[in-house]
């Protein structure tokens, strides 16, 4: 008789439950995320996130999460928090690993530690205008994890694979998505 | 005689004078943003923003910028934090508000007030693995500014359109960026 004893804190089983739930009631899978952004002064403004609609109701996180957005001093600007484009390195650190945590537990590896770098490279040429030729994102993006687990190397870069196929943030930057900006 | 008092507390000249810069040694604008992040528990990570390199060498921000990441109550997780998605939204907000105010200021325009909602939505059958025709991030993103300001309505448009065409992040979610993903 063997004992499963992996836990990786993910519960797997609330997550399977909700791939059948939504089989029976597709609706319930249309999730709206949200966030309010107030200008503070010069590039400096704040962006709350406390409510999202998703299983067919008005959600609430346990608490209004509040973020500082700004550009550091090097722009003459006054460093009150990260830049937007840091911001998106965040979502996607964030995103994968919270992959590789729940795909390790659905396939009963052990994870010890998982940490990773995420550098992004953008000419600025861009943004600032300065050459039509760059865009104003990043030319390219490298997420290098260093993981810890009772697996074999083979299992882990499986392991990474699975969770960037799935990865909502991963996507997000891989793929075009359409962005509508209005004014009420 | 008259004085402009526009001030909407951007330093424009900087952002000029670093465009100038650029073009005598365009190297100095090759940028890289870097974020960590660590795996806690479950879904939830912690995510560490300090240094960049730029204007050719390396850079600090004021202090080490901390975030948690998580996935919310409804999913069967702690909600420690955002979910890398709701961060996406925030690095939106953030990077056209900041965007509006740049341009407001070389434009001369003297901004009271800039708030906006950000809402995207997204299909859970996708990142659930549920239908393979579903992709994993957002369907669509709106952002639905309210400005006011000492300006025309024509104006607080084109301020908007000016915005989002130099914006990094408005780049990165509307047009593909590669993201490489490697085990150390």
């Amino acid at each position: 008789m063997t004992t499963s004893v992996v836990d990786n804190g993910v519960n797997v089983e609330a997550l399977l439950g909700a791939r059948d739930a939504f089989a029976d009631a597709p609706e319930i899978a249309q999730f709206l995320w949200r966030s309010t952004v107030t200008w503070v002064n010069g590039t400096h403004s704040q962006s709350n996130v406390e409510t999202f609609y998703g299983f067919g109701e008005e959600q609430q996180h346990r608490q209004t999460f509040g973020f500082d957005i700004d550009h550091p001093l090097q722009f003459a600007s006054e460093d009150n928090g990260i830049t937007p484009v840091e911001y998106v390195l965040v979502a996607l650190g964030g995103c994968l690993t919270a992959g590789i945590a729940a795909v390790a537990q659905q396939r009963e590896i052990q994870l010890r530690s998982v940490r990773a770098s995420v550098a992004a490279e953008m000419d600025l040429h861009g943004i600032l205008g300065a050459d039509p030729d760059v865009r104003n994102g990043f030319s390219g993006v490298t997420v290098s994890y260093q993981i810890d687990a009772d697996a074999t190397a083979e299992e882990i870069r499986a392991l990474v694979a699975q969770s960037q196929k799935r990865s909502a943030v991963y996507d997000i930057l891989t793929n075009p998505t359409e962005v509508t900006v209005e004014i009420c």
